[in-house]
This record gives structure tokens, C-alpha cells and sequence, in this order.
């Protein structure tokens, strides 16, 4: 099982903000998700930093918070290249890129070949928007010093410490619990709308209630600034269910005991229509 | 056994020259060379294109170059990831990342620890610049239309045709041989005098003597252009020596009899001082 990924302009907010050390978080926990989505536990890590001219402290700062987060979830951080490309990159801009394999028997796949009409739908809260719908928020807000060190009372903190909050990483939550979980789905670009599906057999699709979980503050603070339509929202960001889990009614309660921070958000029906994915209000 | 690499600036001349069917062939065939050091064949390859807004036409010119390059090595492409990054990436910028994962058996991974003073050094011819040192030859030559379409006699083609040659894959080369070359070294950024010195063991250093091979035209135009230092030319460019074999003199005439390409360049000498890399002219 292998993925590769980035971390999407959420690096224009760290560059911003000079803050490297967590960026490396998120792409390993962004990675980790990935694969944990098919039942994967991590196996090895390998990066990828390009820069128009290397700044050391940068580097030190970024590969500290990969190896931190792979130490967490037990994944070897085996080698990495780091690339100097002047002219590509200006200023301090660069690019991360993590590579992750993990490992999975054959048949604990998770593939959700057994989810039904009537099974469960549970969301994992986010940790805000992880690595995804930076690039609109970039748009809405802009990116200089003063738009991110302002203070949000909603949001208890400036914007940029809002934005640069760490993926979260589902990966230790999960673990003992994947044996009762019929699929998996992890909310990155496209959000509910478009990797719900992924998981989903032919023939059913998912309804989810919108009042069952908590929709982040910065969701709503987006959605206000830049009066951004419910339906892009949807598509862009997580919007607080950074994990969804489908399992039999049967286990509902297995899952909710030992996962207090998730909700039960909608359920699997029966497909009427193009419609894949269903959010009522 | 994995890697991961990108091109370098090489990109910057396909994006100038609008042909971005090659360089996927030289992402996965210098991928390849660097696990192939160690003795390893390629199993499986993910990439990462990362733009500033996607360009279709130009993800599918890239995506055809690393297919084709993937299925001369039997390699498996089994997936990637494009990102789009406003902001970070200007015009048709782009950048290109790949993963390798190779096998070698434990007993016949090539790590140089049996070469000995007295071992023949065989170089086997580039192609080019391969993937290294375009950001001197763009410094020096600049990246306009123009430049890199002028015709050098000496070249026998335009500037850019040259410049775009793709890096030279040495598997099928030398998979049958792995058995009696004693140690690897793929010349890429850094030259003979970093490269080189990775597989040597402790105590010996390695000769070259610069006239036993054909130091290539694109070379000695770069050189005469910008008056770089001998030197540094060696350190930046791999001088017409893409990989480098060592191995005992009494398997020279089997080496040099399959690869009727290859020249003796040097030999394994006691280390005397710093140098681990001597270079004769």
C-alpha cells in the first residue's frame, strides 16, 4: 500500500508565517491517513523539500516535524531528497512531498465491498481545515503578516495559528478498531462530496446530517468572508469530519464507546439518482 | 530498496521549449540508475506533478514519458498524485517528483565493501547533462527561445534539442553483469568527485584518468561559455561518465566484452591525504 501526496499551499501560509516545524506533520499525517483508509499501518516515509535556495534552519525545521510525526505512528523515515531549483521557487516558497508504504494482509483490505443500505456513517472531528482548501482561503483572506496575526474571538486564536493547525491523525484511534469498520474515508480536497464515493459499492449512497456534528468556527468564518455557496463549502473543506467510518448498525456502539470524540453523521441508503453523496441541512 | 528524486531545473528548459514528453523518461530512468547501484530492479514507481493551474495536455505529455519509461524497465506505475498550487508555481512551472521502490536479494546488494587497491574502474558513457547542472547551464547560457534554439555545429543539434536529451537508463545494461561488478556509482549532481567516493571503503581513493574517455561537446561548450573551473565543471556535471563500475581486473574483458561502450577510466589506489577522487588529465 503506497501513497504520495503534499500539503497543498498550506506551505504559502507556513512561508508567511515563517513557521516550518509542524508542516512536516501534516504531510506524514496527511500520508498516514491515506493509507490508513484501505486498513494500512505505515511502514517507511520518504520526503521530497525543492527550494529556490536552501535555508538550512528551514530544512532542520521541516524534516524535524516528519520525523516527529512518523515516530509517532511507529513509520521509518528512510531517506528524502532535498532540492535546490533556483528559479522555480522564489523567495522562500518551496514544495514538500512525502511518499509513504505501509502494509496491510490481504484480507483485512478495507474496501467497503460489504457496506449495505442501513449501515452506519460515523464522523471523526478535524482539526480544523488539515491540508486542504488553502488556496481559496488564500483568495478570500489574502496571506499577508497582518490578515494572519489578526485575532479571532470565534476562533479563540489568530488566523494563521487557525490555519496552520496540524492534520490530525487517525491512525492510533483506528487501529484496534479497523476489524469492525466496513470503509473508510479520509475528507482531503473534494471533501464529503467526492471521497465518500471512493468507498461506496454500486447502488448506495451516503445521507449525512449536517446538524449532527460540529461545524468549525473557521468553516463558518470562510463561508461568511467570502459568502462562498453551502455546496463549495462541501467540496472544498472537510468541514469538521476529517475521517468517516461506515460500519453495521451492530457495531455503532463498539465504535462510539471506545471513539468518544465521534458522531454518528448520516447513514447508507439506497442510490436514487446521480446522487453519491446526500448533505441534508 | 527506494529512491526519490526529481529533475532539477531540466524542467525549467522543457517549459521554456514547451516539449514535455521526455522528461518523464528522465525522472523514472534516474530513479532507476540510483537503486540499480546497489544492485536493485525496479518494482514499482509513483510520481508527484505539482502546477500552478493544471495544464491537461501537459500532465498527459508528462504522464506518457514516465509510462513509457516505467514499461521499458518493467516497472509497475502504480500511482501518483497532481497537485495544483497557486502561488507557488508561475506560468506552466511545474514540478516533478518520483518514488521508486526496488528488490535485491540480501546476499547480492552492492555496497563496494570487497573493492581493493588494484580494482578496475569502468565508466560508462552519459548521454548528456543527464539531470544535473541546469541551473549553471541556464545561468550561463539564460533560458530564452533564442538560446536554446540555436544550431552548434559541434553539437550537431540546437542547444535546447541537446539540452532536453533524456538521462540514459544503464538497467538492461547492466542487470545480466551485477553479478561481478564489485561497486556503482551513478554520476549525478556532484560529479565523479561526490559520487564516487559513496561506494569506496575506507582507505582507497579513485583514479581517473580524463583522457580515457570522450569528455562530451555539450561539456566543453559550457565550459569555454562560462571559463568555469575545471573543477567545478567536474563537480556540477558528470563529464561524459553517467555510471561508474568497479570491479576486479580480472573481470575487465568480461565487462568491457558485453559493454562494448565501456572504458577503463581509473583504478582503486591506497588513499593518500583527503582525496578520495583524483582526476588526471
Amino acid at each position: 500500500m503506497s501513497s504520495v501526496d503534499g500539503v497543498g499551499t498550506k506551505l504559502k501560509i507556513a512561508c508567511a508565517l515563517g513557521k516550518h516545524d509542524t508542516i512536516g506533520i501534516d504531510l506524514v499525517n496527511h500520508c498516514v491517513n491515506d493509507i490508513l483508509t484501505c486498513g494500512a499501518e505505515p511502514l517507511f516515509f520518504l520526503d521530497y523539500i525543492a527550494m529556490g535556495k536552501l535555508v538550512p534552519e528551514q530544512v532542520e525545521a521541516i524534516a524535524q516535524g516528519l520525523a516527529q510525526a512518523c515516530r509517532e505512528v511507529g513509520c521509518a523515515l528512510i531517506g528524502g531528497e532535498t532540492a535546490e531549483m533556483p528559479g522555480l521557487y522564489t523567495g522562500e516558497d518551496y514544495d514538500l512531498v512525502g511518499f509513504i508504504i505501509g502494509v496491510v494482509e490481504k484480507e483485512r483490505i478495507i474496501i467497503g465491498k460489504t457496506i449495505v443500505v442501513g449501515d452506519t456513517i460515523i464522523g471523526l472531528p478535524s482539526s480544523g481545515l488539515h491540508t486542504n482548501g488553502y488556496s481559496l482561503v488564500r483568495k478570500l483572506f489574502g496571506e499577508t503578516q497582518s490578515v494572519l496575526n489578526t485575532y479571532y474571538p470565534e476562533l479563540g486564536r489568530t488566523l494563521g495559528e487557525e490555519l496552520l493547525e496540524p492534520h490530525h491523525c487517525y491512525y492510533h484511534q483506528l487501529k484496534p478498531l479497523l476489524p469492525v469498520i466496513k470503509g473508510l474515508a479520509h475528507i482531503t480536497g473534494g471533501g464529503l462530496i467526492d471521497n465518500v464515493p471512493r468507498v461506496l459499492p454500486q447502488g448506495v449512497a451516503a445521507q449525512f446530517h449536517s446538524q449532527a456534528w460540529t461545524i468549525l468556527p473557521i468553516f463558518q468564518l470562510i463561508q461568511q468572508r467570502g459568502n462562498v455557496d453551502r455546496n463549495e463549502m462541501y467540496r472544498v473543506f472537510n468541514m469538521g469530519v476529517g475521517m468517516v467510518l461506515i460500519c453495521s448498525p451492530d457495531d455503532v456502539n463498539q465504535l462510539t464507546k471506545a471513539l468518544p470524540e465521534a458522531k454518528v453523521i448520516g447513514e447508507v441508503v439506497k442510490q436514487v439518482g446521480k446522487a453519491r453523496v446526500i448533505i441534508q441541512e
